[in-house]
């Protein structure tokens, strides 16, 4: 069982190569957003762009695209259709994501995606057919309530991050059950579904379906803010797309999370810091990470 | 009568329990914001946000949701309806709002909130319907004129935040008047209306219905312009959501943005910083009051 | 003769009293922006907003309200009718405009406002009838080319902020001429037209109808970007509305401008450096101000 | 052969002179952008405005201008006709581009410009018939793919900045031809274009058709990441604005891209910053170039 702290960090990091250009970093799919939760969506881009990902595009509903590109210009957006009247995707505009999804590295599929009928339906096929490594997270986890064991037949890697409410509506358990042996739990998730499960709280774990397991030592109640998960969703998924395995992205993102909002949290102050700035204090989480052992 | 400076909001501040998410921080619900007084909305939700909010949701007349929906990422948005051409709400929408804010913690009423008729119609029967703890500020306070006893009969705790000028208007009395004994004017407008009153101006002051009060230590001139009141009226919403009673959460809010604002005239300049800098600056506050009485 | 240094700057800066409000500081209307010019109006704004005024409201055809509301939630936006196709507001807007000025302590005219026929003869009819201070700057100064005497009949104070080609434009002179001999051409410029005129360049000068002047001692090449000047237009609002005269605000606002340049010119280097910076940075500069003098 | 370090920088970085406006520096219009890849054009004018250009105008279809215009206050826009579905401009648009070019002191064609056989038509006769010194990045480099000894008739000088695999596709070779021997490629190029060519990658290198080279010296893999690329086209137009040659432009322009990012990977860290801090930290790296050799 690994614990994610600073030292466990700095030993799975991978340093960058001079020879580098940004298509050796990976090209990250968002999918997310609909009308009142396109916040989610650019938090998870953010989250991605912040955790060095090479590319990172946002897909939504076309009706949301000029919105989403007036938020960070190093995010490049991509309009979708058909889509219901609150701006979310419908299951005929499966053929075109997974298309699109085919020349990506990694995508991240569900924040702020969606909770209609339609919506769910598109996530679940999406989360079944994808051909890429995929993070689940948010309105994808809903869809799948109850149902987690069908991401066993899924076509790639999957890691899904559920919030401990999240997680008993995945297993139809009551949450204190979810709570009280958390690590059990996401073991027993992760052979379910044969994804690798982040289960977010207090201490975050991780299970691969594997056997391997991890808890994580960074984060604080400061982070308790909605917007929170979109950034580490997004971190997985542009740790993926640099070419960690899924065990070892998920661990490191739920590591460098916590971290940035601890440093926030010494630097600011305990609470009132926001997700997008977690995201975008993430590069002096690696600075730190990197002298890490060096004696500086 | 409480003193409003750093040994109180000390003593009173509650530290974040590790084991906490979200939803121990509560939802706030912000209606604010029309045509032309769009920032004010903006300004209340950032208040939220920064002052430690689980969730933010913005709620608006439907044409301004896209617009409200590309500032903040962390500020999820509601798009209501019916609404006037000035993007004000009417009061057909009473029923739909009335609803959504049955899920939520506490709400902030009012800034930009529109004075067309139906505006004021609309916000006069939220003001007495909302079944949740309920800041009244700005455009709301202004639909109440005369009326501050009918919040008496009002369905959840209520907070009134009026500059004197608002609260002349409130009493229907000259401004002057309010002036010359804030402290009395604040403790009898609380025994009408039943509400916990906060009468803003160089020394702000707060009553409770209860007979509690208090004077408050911080804020500067630099703070006289327009968009600070909002912060103000957001950070109450926020306090009201973390579980904080009312007369406290009015007091640590009042205290608190003074303090913002004070902290950024040391060290910015005098004037010429703005509300969302007040509102930004809130984690600094909350860091050396956390650090308060501990030596450091 | 004054020569705009720190000591004259601190000399005539107001100290603002512990029991002012937003009252106190004026509302400044911004009439500025068509179609592709929109940065100048939320330039000029910006600079009223960081250069203390109460309220700040920028005023522009309708449909580029939404656009301008979507910038600086501290600033009030209003939408005017009738405009052209490329959202210059045309004669027939003047009547509301003058209407909605009336309520203003200062008004800026010109950054952005467009250049056709009908933007220019609205333009010159604002420039003589809003009966409030108003400082005239940019495509204003362009409707006025070659009748500046015209100003002397206009119904309140007048304060005009030409670069040398515009005075060129204004006088019907060669630019070489005007840079001959500056303050000369100044002085001649501020008898014509009653208005208190600031000749910008490399040492700005403002000469005054009643026979004041002055040199100004701040700024830098690295200033010599578009937009900065309608930071200037908005700064000298943000002053008239704060009370200091017409002569004194002109004064004032070019040195604080240029003693903000200066900074971010030391601190950030010698250019690069952006207008909206200069405008955010001023409080830096009052704050240097406030202590002048008193061993600090 | 020049080896662009800190020495060479420093030698040929022009200090401005005092006297200088707006004017003294140029305008540079930007024509980029299309739906999905509006940050591209957003991140070359920002590259353009930090870089010191005296006005930015980002020109694009007319359906995005609205969006750019919500962007960066300091940057000018125009809306051109007509457009595609995709908001790429058409050929039919040649006509008013080159007729608002010819007002301009340099013009970057290419960022996000659009890949349709429309977009790639306008895009060949513009880089063929722009009667200014004219960057060709992104896509207009991809519709020039296999002609590249078209542009030796181009109406004015010309830079292009390929990566290795728009090198490849320009030449029709293989990309690791190209990177064998870079140098040699670069020089190749430039002789069949008669353009100065700038090959982007881990060691940058630039070859005029006059036989100078030039072999940078900064940079890092924090950078490998979309949008840097066109805050280094906006870059250099600056440079070719303020009067540079366009081998030095070029060189400079590579230089302190490289620089700006090495500064932000040593302060920030090692990744996960954006191309926007690239292009706002240019004035640092200017601040630093404009000490060096001063025993400061």
């Amino acid at each position: 069982r690994e614990y994610l702290d600073r030292t466990w960090a700095a030993s799975v990091l991978k340093v960058r190569s001079p020879d580098t250009h940004k298509g050796t970093y990976g090209h990250v799919l968002i999918l997310a957003g609909s009308r009142g939760k396109t916040g989610a969506a650019v938090l998870a881009a953010l989250g991605a762009l912040c955790g060095g990902a090479g590319l990172v595009t946002l897909a939504s509903a076309r009706s949301l695209q000029d919105l989403f590109a007036g938020y960070v210009p190093e995010i490049l957006t991509a309009g979708l259709e058909p889509e219901t009247l609150e701006a979310e995707l419908t299951p005929e505009a499966a053929e075109s994501i997974l298309e699109l999804a085919s020349r990506m590295k990694a995508v991240v599929l569900g924040p702020g995606f969606g909770l209609s009928e339609e919506a769910k339906a598109l996530s679940r096929r999406l989360a079944m057919e994808l051909p890429v490594p995929t993070v689940l997270d948010a309105d994808a986890l809903t869809a799948l309530a109850g149902d987690l064991e069908l991401l066993k037949e899924s076509r790639g890697l999957r890691i899904i991050t559920p919030h401990p409410g999240e997680m008993a509506r995945l297993l139809g358990k009551p949450k204190d059950e979810i709570q009280a042996d958390r690590l059990a739990v996401a073991r027993a998730a992760a052979e379910t579904s044969g994804a690798v499960v982040v289960l977010k709280g207090a201490a975050t774990v991780v299970a691969s379906p594997d056997g391997r397991e991890a808890v994580n030592a960074t984060g604080n109640p400061g982070m308790a803010q909605g917007g929170m998960g979109d950034v580490l969703s997004g971190l997985i998924g542009a740790l993926l797309a640099q070419g960690y395995d899924s065990f070892e992205a998920a661990c490191l993102a739920v590591y460098l999370h916590g971290a940035s909002g601890d440093d926030l949290s010494r630097r600011l102050g305990p609470y009132g810091f926001t997700a997008s700035e977690v995201a975008r204090n993430l590069p002096r989480v690696l600075r730190t990470l990197s002298f890490y052992g060096q004696g500086l």
